[in-house]
């Protein structure tokens, strides 16, 4: 998004979003606490490498709709939305490690990956390890709730990553192939994530199925803003080299946006382009993205999920944990408007 | 071992063994049964995948232990005993999708490996949604108890590997070590997969103690025999390329066990030779460890430990699954004795 760190630098824009999270740095805090607990529970050899992935200054966005699906008001977090926040993000990281070996990357939020550093067969065996290690955090709740549906998000996160990989530059252009794989690799445990923050925060069940909604209809807005983040904006805003989701010939929305807008001719010629990993088509590609209006008309989708998600909560209106959700909601309508701005 | 399935033909050497599988064909193909509805569960793009993976026929060894720890003479396995039994040998099944990755195998079992077939990333992929789903089966429990033991285990099963890795073929020669690792890696699960059976099985809670100790033995004695077949025996009988181990730097038992019975300026050679990843040294290596007495002294350090797993059970000789184990165990020292003679 993204979403700044509650301990980080909050940028003016975002005052108000920065006052909210200042009500979540209690929790954030023991979130980082539990976290480091876990390293504890590795062997001696392994430590060091499970910290390095742990200590990750990511955005924390899944804990952040943990806490806000579970929100009640209190200052103090509950200790089982700590913990269930621990388990979706260490689940995260280690989908991470494991992504990095994929993607070939050198770094992560300017740290070398394991993969560069230890290699990629460590990369594997401790992506491995720290999911198992969530696993084992995700059976300290006194039902097998938690632990079963991170693990089928988990296994869907995974399915989305498959069928990307396996149709790779050659899959035909198709949205609904593009929303079902973005819904399985990025809404599944954003749709988790608020789903066990309002039941664990003692939500009526009819609310925490409208959170899960929400956190899906979010999580889909999220994938689609990061998309477009490949093609606007800049490496430092991105907090990651643009560009390199064209270069692996992945079919995200913008491009399939720009290949609507073209001739058949000029479609296939983009097409051949993206199959060929033409790396440096980049400049010119986000040229004749901006010509043809797709920016804004990917920004309109993202934004009409945004809304969507946001309708989700409207008979919860009185409940505290909607008002928080809206307000991330709200923070990422501005981002998405800001990035907009900037192409 | 290779325990042979219980569908396959048994050879006449182990006709005894082959009467107490006999005991165990409606557990196995209740087993089958379930690892086979595992993949309704997975997305359609990716079933005929999972499928590859679950309908491996492998030794089934870790769901013979929980049979077996479980075991109270009823003639129909009991349902929580083979769902135990699928997710200690889909939670296996995962990790030797990533071995494979990290061996650059093309063959398992005379099939083609995922990562072969594939590829390296949808093999990292597939192996995460195979543990995903063994830790989701692992949830079908009243109680978090069997999740939390397999988590813990494989995060073990992780270690040992990585602890194997970041040493490679420049860690210096050790018992210590070795012992370390085997116990990580293999031993681990093998306790995991008799604890759970004994306490599934209804077993009490010393018998459920003892035989967990009883499986982390026999898990030491089974990875101290299938090192010994890296050197000795047939690559047919072990279902492997022979000299793989070596090649790859391993400090096995054979390689410590040749260190210490040579000379000081052989054994620098023979490091040298290991850390230089010399393949072609196999014939040769055989022929210095036979020479040496090695075989032999390793397959007395196996058979200790299959003694010191049956001393576990004295106390029990009562109860039913203590004969079943004791079968076992005094099948791999069968296993044991023909390797030995081979050598």
């Amino acid at each position: 998004m993204p979403v700044p760190n509650p301990s980080s630098q909050i940028p003016p824009h975002s005052r108000d979003f920065a006052t909210v999270l200042e009500l979540l740095k209690p929790g954030m805090r023991a979130l980082d606490a539990v976290l480091r607990e876990q390293v504890a529970h590795f062997e001696p050899e392994v430590r060091d490498l499970a910290l390095y992935c742990l200590e990750s200054t990511g955005k924390r966005l899944r804990p952040l709709l943990v806490f806000f699906a579970g929100w009640s008001g209190g200052s103090e977090p509950a200790p089982l939305l700590v913990r269930a926040a621990a388990v979706v993000e260490m689940t995260h990281l280690a989908t991470l490690v494991h992504d990095d070996i994929m993607d070939h990357a050198a770094l992560r939020r300017g740290r070398a990956t394991v993969s560069a550093k230890d290699g990629p067969d460590v990369a594997v065996l401790l992506g491995d390890a720290l999911f198992a290690q969530a696993m084992w955090l995700s059976t300290q709740f006194p039902t097998t709730e938690v632990c079963s549906s991170v693990a089928v998000a988990t296994r869907q996160v995974c399915t989305g990553e498959i069928v990307q990989t396996l149709g790779g530059p050659v899959a035909a252009p198709s949205r609904e192939r593009y929303r079902r794989i973005i819904d399985l690799k990025t809404a599944e445990l954003f749709h988790v994530s608020c789903r066990l923050g309002a039941r664990l925060g003692g939500g009526a069940a009819d609310f925490v199925e409208a959170a899960g909604r929400f956190g899906r209809r979010l999580g889909i807005a999220y994938q689609i803003y990061d998309d477009l983040t490949d093609f606007v904006g800049t490496a430092e805003g991105a907090g990651k080299t643009l560009g390199t989701d064209w270069a692996s010939g992945k079919m995200t929305l913008p491009v399939l946006c720009l290949l609507e807008r073209s001739e058949p001719a000029e479609a296939e010629r983009l097409l051949a382009l993206l199959r060929g990993g033409a790396e440096t088509a980049g400049a010119a590609l986000t040229a004749r993205m901006r010509a043809a209006g797709v920016f804004q008309a990917v920004g309109r989708e993202a934004h009409a999920e945004i809304a969507a998600a946001r309708a989700e909560l409207t008979p919860w209106a009185a409940v505290p944990a909607t008002a928080m959700l809206g307000e991330l909601a709200a923070y990422l309508e501005g981002q998405l408007d800001r990035l907009l701005a900037a192409s």
